[in-house]
């Protein structure tokens, strides 16, 4: 929006609370409790590839975004979908290593959790691979020679973990294509502005001045990427094990899954 | 393609085989070695979803297929969206107890992925309920009364699931919305042509007709559903600890990531 030039006001949902986690923000806004949600008058639209769409659409965003042409539209649709099933869930690294140990009362780095950050890290470390060598091989950005939506998506991943100091230097080194776009895009005007919440609070939460007794939140926020105990974190409820959840399910159908 | 007529030659690429992990198939189709891959003269395009936006806009597909105004489109997308993190990865259900066994040499259901049955089992049924009480609740189609894209990809992920007997009779019982749907998806002309691949070669693994030896492949189908080892699957490096992974990308850089 702020690319494009569309007026909006913002409301910032502290998912550090239990705010997406009531039942009243799931039926209002949206029935998985995940953040970014975008209302506009009476309808609303969740997701945030399925959010940038619509405003481009809507507000009569430049080509460069979505594409300009049947071919350049598909690169930026396929590189959409490849982050969603790699680079979006390689953000398992920053998940397990930051801010999945303050939600189950851990510091950050916990070893507890060390099969989620492995897991995480692998998947980081091979979408990274894809990125360097294979969608930025020869051009200035992820579809072209142009910035796309798919850059802004991208770059934000990579905003989880810079703030949460996740790749080491070493590693950034090896990757010099990715380190150069990553700046480039770190210097657009408005860069700082939708990264600050992110570089704040997980300053803090790296420093320990936000620790595991301030997170009221009980589940995880990154869906898909993490096994802990053989259950998956996403969902509420956390202390039963995985036969129990599938004998209630069978039990009682949708109501209960 | 066959729903809005496009004429087309099929080539079933056998993932049985090795055939998607070799270097050549990735350079010349999918840097990632997945499919489906679609190749229209000097074009090529990867990822079913972006395959689907390409040839309904190439060959102006009916309206329903991606929405026919700014809200509906926006409510295709956003399902493509969820879909990706939930429904699609809860096809580890399928893949952990019938594919993914037959790939490292075990039999079908093999007690060995216990935890990663669980979880994509888990991710299912989540994702089931908000199928059934959200996409669903009050609709014949999950984005309207029309059918659009959305339904044949969530379509074809129950195929798995039906294929590989995955979801018991009193699961579905509890998911009537559901059952409905699928049943309806089922009777379009072009379902079972699109799905034979699938009963027929699910069929013989369940049967024990084809059996872990007959597998070529070493690595799995769906990236991003599973831990083992706390070593993610998608990855060529079956042997190797995630540790000894991390060191050789903190050395090696993007060439062996």
């Amino acid at each position: 929006m702020y690319e494009i030039d569309v007026p909006f006001e913002e409301e910032v949902v502290d998912i550090t609370t239990d705010i997406t986690e009531r039942q009243e923000f799931r039926d209002k806004y949206n029935p998985t409790g995940q953040v970014p949600i975008l209302v506009d008058g009476e309808f609303t639209v969740w997701e945030s590839v399925a959010i940038a769409r619509y405003v481009n659409e809507k507000f009569d965003g430049a080509g460069n975004w979505f594409g300009r042409g049947t071919q350049e539209r598909a690169q930026i649709n396929q590189f959409l979908q490849w982050y969603a099933y790699t680079l979006r869930l390689g953000g398992g690294a920053f998940h397990w290593n930051i801010f999945g140990c303050l939600i189950y009362g851990e510091k950050p780095y916990s070893p507890k959790f060390t099969a989620e950050q492995n897991k995480g890290r692998t998947l980081l470390y091979e979408a990274m691979g894809t990125l360097e060598n294979y969608w930025l091989r020869d051009r200035e950005y992820v579809c072209g020679d142009e910035v796309s939506y798919a850059d802004l998506a991208a770059f934000h991943e990579f905003v989880s973990h810079e703030a949460g100091k996740i790749i080491p230097d070493r590693v950034w080194q090896g990757f010099p294509k990715i380190a150069a776009w990553f700046k480039k895009l770190s210097e657009r005007p408005h860069a700082k502005t939708v990264s600050e919440w992110q570089y704040t609070n997980v300053g803090k939460m790296i420093r320990g001045e936000l620790t595991a007794s301030m997170f009221k939140r009980k589940t995880a926020v990154l869906k898909g990427t993490e096994v802990f105990s053989g259950h998956n974190h996403g969902i509420p409820y956390l202390n039963e094990k995985a036969e129990d959840y599938f004998k209630r399910v069978e039990k009682e159908g949708a109501a209960v899954a």
